[in-house]
């Protein structure tokens, strides 16, 4: 398959680059970013781009690709419900073509989401711990918080109890924030990286689930996940769950 | 529902026993044992059998139940494929019926094995680690070689390579067991009751999901599932993750 | 060594006795609680004695061993600097009696507070993580603020800095409770006992110290140990941790 | 302080010229590789040399160096007692230099062992596991001998009994290595950088120590401390941990 990439030589698209190149499946034909002329795509017969630039330009970037058929592959931020629905608009009359748009590209993270969300409902309770480096500016996560509300919501959906509880003496901040029901306890410890853990417990036993994301790269199987399967999904996609069979 | 329990004596049954009386949605009509008429269960108007005895009796309390029409929920060992076609022949003649024969009561051992073999395909490297007390007499404990076949069942079927490894110099044992091309390590540490961790890794990220039963009731949030869903499964059910909605 | 206990019907009492019992060195020679004469200690010729009673009656028993050169190993709680003179007086009149005061005997959770604060100061960041069953009323647990205290003054001694963190914007909560500038994050678990981990980190590692209470029998080893060193300790120790070669 | 670096272009040697340029406190003055003149460690003032170097050419700039009073910390290899008993003569003629040879910067390895062995005694099990990235060509790990003959020197010392493990029936390498009476399991896992933990087990409780170097920086605070420490350790000193105050 011949992937372009756009936002080539930033710190992601790089990375995107490089884990292409190492794919023996996959062939990179065109690493394009700020100045180099988009047209590449099309000369260089790229099937599938992989867009991590600005959401400045990428609507233009994506108006191009389906233009012109080809998949894209986007991590980009900033799409709200209407720029979703501008692109479906495009896909419409270009109804081969495909377009995932994933805020979150870590295949581990994912998982963790989804199985912390299965787990939760057959047991008492459930609380998530984040740990990241100390330079980090928000606590808890966006990923944790993610987690609380998935959780919370499959167990609304089971009828869950409230998670038991019976503290009545705590130091302010000592069971951790709250987000729908769910404890989520932040770390701030020099030496990491961004790392989950989610326990939950019944009597006499305890299911915990614990994402360890050690390096960048560890966005690009998620990547190259999306490269391979995107031309059979033709349409738009949110969300790499969706290309997952979990 | 009404819930009688044969074996109600033996320390399985007895633990079974308390969690049927402390659940609001179950009555204790009929606690059976060695030498207890089992017409108790029909007098008592029971619903549902719970059966935690011995492969010697097991067969023909299950004669006498399906006989009845009461369902049942088997934790007792021995079910060969060839008691289970006994058992499916008496389910033919009372097709309302419902009996589920179980190895494994825990749903985190169920959940852990079932995420495991999801997660597998998507990672370069998975292994198993199981801690248990040192009283035990087997290595690898029966749930890891288990967990090792069931991701090794999925990584064959999605194609995954076999996990890296350029281990060239090596004590012996070192690297572990290895079931079906997956390595398997046991720990016999004083103080622990059952545990296990399956490891996966990936470029720059790694998923771990770990088990811990810390104390023999940990099973019985699994019977009372049972229980609970016996009756919308009529015939024979093998596992307790069928119930589970997985 | 021949061991009186005092409380021996308790439910930490009769957990000293089975171990005294099951201990080749040691004879359980008086098994002593509410109405029984305490004479019995003498008349049986007991070494040294056990105590897990009540701070009502604790006093009059110690004083009664001093008197009779009995060595005493005490885990009822209620000694303040007052009670503490008073026993320091006694044994100023039998100077080769041993009283040990002990407000933990558990040597996992001596030995986890001993090294977070041998580590800590070698290490930028520092929290801990207590983890307990749903039931505990306080939070943070108290072995948790007493680890902090500990990690603190190691950390001040040594002229650490404070603990990085750059977070600006937080749930209330997220980031724990704050004990003498370290963070404690405390979870409430069903399944789990009584679990605490202490994370260090520095840059590009971390170093991890988790004990595991999973059982009331974990505190039997330190009781032990308190009865086969306390003859080689007279006088009045106050904290475990001197008998230990740490 | 000043502060020269030999070997100063290589992938050690460069994070401690970074590391020493970082330092409020430390100066470098001298950053010198293969083909540079040594000369510059005297004419630049250096007081303390740091040598990520080369076996063959260690010896040479060490004689250099204390014939100049230049104290050394080093962390080239291929020290035998051979060579330490050069270093000790060439130190006679120069009582107040300082040599400190290190197979181990990483304080937090030293720090994991040194718990480890002081922990052990105190426990009926201990077991040892390492994990590392699937290119490794050892198993077990350097770091997890050295720990397992530590923790067995500490209870061969304390008269502790062998581990109790009664695994009658088992898988070849179910059960590890065993390196001194400790088994040892190795794990190799894509994603992991190099990580370990001891697992100390008694009644009813464990300890775990676990130390995750998750970056080739980690060993850069060692070497800083051997930096700051070395001017008041004259003689020759082989092991970080003599001056690390346990």
């Amino acid at each position: 398959m011949r992937v372009g990439v756009l936002g080539a030589r930033g710190k992601v698209g790089s990375e995107v680059c490089r884990a292409v190149e190492g794919a023996e499946d996959l062939a990179l034909v065109a690493a394009i970013d700020q100045g180099d002329p988009i047209d590449a795509l099309v000369s260089e017969g790229a099937q599938v781009v992989v867009d991590f630039t600005h959401p400045d330009v990428v609507m233009d970037s994506l108006e191009f690709c389906i233009d012109h058929g080809i998949h894209a592959v986007v991590g980009t931020t900033g799409f709200d419900p209407n720029r979703l629905d501008v692109l479906g608009g495009w896909l419409g009359s270009s109804p081969a073509t495909g377009v995932l748009i994933a805020p979150n590209f870590s295949i581990g993270a994912i998982l963790m989401m989804r199985f912390a969300a299965v787990a939760a409902p057959f047991y008492e309770s459930v609380e998530i711990v984040e740990l990241h480096h100390p330079d980090k500016a928000d606590a808890p996560s966006g990923t944790a918080r993610r987690t609380a509300e998935l959780v919370a919501a499959a167990r609304r959906e089971a009828g869950s109890p409230p998670v038991p509880d019976a503290t009545s003496t705590s130091l302010e901040g000592a069971r951790g924030a709250v987000v729908d029901g769910i404890h989520i306890h932040g770390l701030r410890i020099r030496g990491l990286v961004a790392h989950q853990e989610v326990v939950l417990g019944g009597a006499g036993e305890t299911l915990t689930i614990r994402h360890d994301s050690l390096d960048r790269v560890s966005f690009t199987p998620g990547v190259l996940t999306g490269v391979r399967q995107i031309a059979d999904h033709p349409g738009l996609t949110v969300g790499l769950e969706h290309f997952l069979d979990l």
